[in-house]
């Protein structure tokens, strides 16, 4: 039954506002109890010239990109190890949290540190989530499992992780990690 | 820039309809990069008479309760061991998933499966997070740190920490839990 | 899909409003093949000081009664033959033509029209259709069949017929009427 | 004074918006008493990419033919006896009921039926009226007078009718005829 | 055709609601030519609980008051040399400019000014016009005609007058005045 | 805060839409204290088949021109005794009162009267100002100073003066004018 309506200036492509419809919907069903058939969503775009506020027309600034993609793509680059590729996703002042409370800021510092741990790792994914903060930062969570082989070859799989991930202007400024690997690894010792 | 109106039946509370600008100002910025400021709800609230879907009025639907509060209460009373209190909020299929991929669906099952791991624990937020699914659950983040003792006595403090949870209906009825112990323990020994 | 906004003043009753939805819903579905569940009417009242044509305040007009209700009431009150009842039903120029296009005035006159076709008749109604002209008038036409005793106190019944009538402020202003009476007799002659 | 706003999907021709805005008109001018001059109508017309329900984007669905038209077709080729054409405006399920409750489905027992009846006779139309049912059908009423020659020869007019249609998607699938065809022949005979 | 509608907040009066509806209407007809009776103003308002910027529910400014009140007002008083009446309407940094661009900006100073000019004043008025600035002053203007006495005692009537005033948040932060009475005095004498 | 919508129907250039824009948010102004940029004006345009009053489209009056520019260019033309281009600019029935109350019809006797008054003056604007009357004109003021040469050949300036224009259908109507010529003159004689 909620009826949602935005006005927004012309500029927005046709993914944009499949984005904005589905994160108002949920936005609504988050207070209002309605299946999401109940939620209407109707986006008003604006020429330039339809649009003033103080007197002044307005420039729409370009959307933000998908954050989702973006973990999905830092985290590809840095399972394969690219780190070129990776790094083109990180905002200045990004910090790394990895369990035990080690905090990086360089990915090489990541790898380094990781090395003793794995010898490589892929991650299985659950589900990917994404909300705005209040703040400038969207937050980006997600949740699955790894698997990889540990340094002496062995093999390993179905080990739970969580990856939380604030994007601040389509760039990463965090990533914090928790997972059960030592956990495992205290059970299987 | 942006301008919500939000058409719903009369009926929602003073904070349910602040709990629903919030989160429809959120969700147009995580696609249009625009200050809170810039943006404006609009909540047109219609008597019952006012609005008809299929030739026929429609009552609104009760509030959804609010997940992080919910959450909140929930964590509070697991931590004083109030487990009556701790089950009025769980919902039938309730499960939790703790570190080490250990899975249960009684409180009592958690309290036994703890008992050998920590005297106590008390959480520190560090953050609550709540979005919408697709589906009929809400999911609730809350990360921070852990403090407490060890079974010997001697305490403990700082040790990283997230939960995931889902709400449906105003119960929970999954929670995921990520921390440190294991990777502190494992440093510690 | 369709969604029908409607601003009028403050001021109608509940029944208003939902003759008001009903009748929006059915107009755009004789354009738009919706299902009736797929039309949401959402009526705004303005209160007097929240509205101004050419600088001025309005006063809403009183609704129009229930064209489909008048027409009932007037037709009941010709079968029990209560013309005074009947008569507060009719505007001035009231005119209704009978089968065999017999036109009259006055109900005085029907009734002495009638009486040497049937002692008395009685209208089962398969159902009632209004809608609203370009003009002043709405339509409201009503069928079904008739049932009763011819002049020599044989009973009938399942006799075809069709009513018209132009309702103008409230106000029956006209009447057409055709039934299968004469088709029947020539039959059974 | 009363001011409608209609939302749909972009994709109706500027003859079904005439439709739109004359139907609605007319619908709240059946419960406010305002003159046509009075209403006024805005469509707004929405691209698929800014129109969501239930999370997704929809299709507009083709607008539904104007009824008045196929019926006036229909009763056009019925006249000049070309029962091809006519057939093409048939739904499956098409019932004819005609004076003296005759029922019939084909167009060739109507034919045969009226044989005997009158050699031809062409229909004068007093007017045409439409609404939508709560149904899937809408309803066509046609009335005005007969012309034509009866089976001797003898040439007839102003023999009163009418005609009642559903139509649904397009197709007719009921005709109720009254006329005083019969009423007529009393009278002369 | 135009057709306006004003969301605010609630908490304004049925007379601001009026002077709101006219300005717009006036406003919109500096561009579009149409008659004030096709200009509709439609004002929504919106208790607090309902709006929201910046995530954060906002207070209603309180009104200004109607500019040409004051403005009369202060004049009266003035006529009425009523100096502390007509103090109260003055900002704090009131400035006046009389024919021959003479400034002041005490009442007693305009008095002494006036003493050797004419013995008393009296405005007639042919009209008031108001309008807001881009910035914080309205401006008022009225014209018209003075009568009143010269020094001598003869009286004097019909010499035009317009005066001009700026109007900050309900208080007079400058006036201009210009008139002909010195045109007058040069052919009188 | 305050949000205005306008409807309007298609065919209005940007800098029509600019002006209405600023109209419409200076005539918010003058009753809600907001700030320029707390006011929002979207102008929702309607292709014609989209808008319907009285069951018709309708068709969009050309803009009104802008009024202080038609002003402006009046005056220039006058100050270059361009009578030609001037004339263009005037309505019928177009009436001048010059200080001292004298009326006058033609450009021809505005050029004599003022012949012994200085052999030319050129305006220096403060400002103009427009707004929109109940009735058909607009009303144009403009203050500022003259400046030129007395009949005599010695130079002046800096003398106020005003003018209130009145503007229907883009030709000027009405001038009235005031200045301190005469006051000046007392002065320096």
């Amino acid at each position: 039954m909620p009826i949602i309506e935005l006005h927004i200036l012309e500029g927005y492509s046709d993914d944009d506002k499949t984005r904005l419809g589905q994160a108002l919907t949920d936005a609504v069903r988050i207070v209002v109890p309605a299946t999401p058939d109940a939620v209407t969503v109707m986006i008003h775009e604006m020429p330039r010239a339809d649009y003033m506020r103080g007197r002044t027309h307005r420039t729409p600034a370009p959307a933000q990109p998908d954050q989702i993609s973006i973990v999905r793509q830092f985290l590809t680059a840095m399972e394969m190890r690219d780190l070129d590729a990776a790094r083109g996703f990180l905002g200045v002042d990004f910090t790394m949290t990895f369990p035990g409370n080690k905090q990086m800021h360089k990915l090489e510092d990541l790898v380094a540190w990781a090395a003793p741990r794995y010898r490589f790792v892929t991650k299985t994914y659950a589900g990917f989530e994404a909300l705005q903060s209040a703040d400038a930062h969207a937050v980006v969570y997600c949740h699955g499992t790894l698997s990889g082989e540990w340094p002496d070859g062995t093999a390993f799989a179905g080990i739970r992780f969580i990856d939380r991930f604030e994007v601040t202007n389509g760039l990463l400024t965090r990533q914090d990690v928790w997972n059960d690997i030592s956990e495992h690894k205290a059970k299987t010792t």
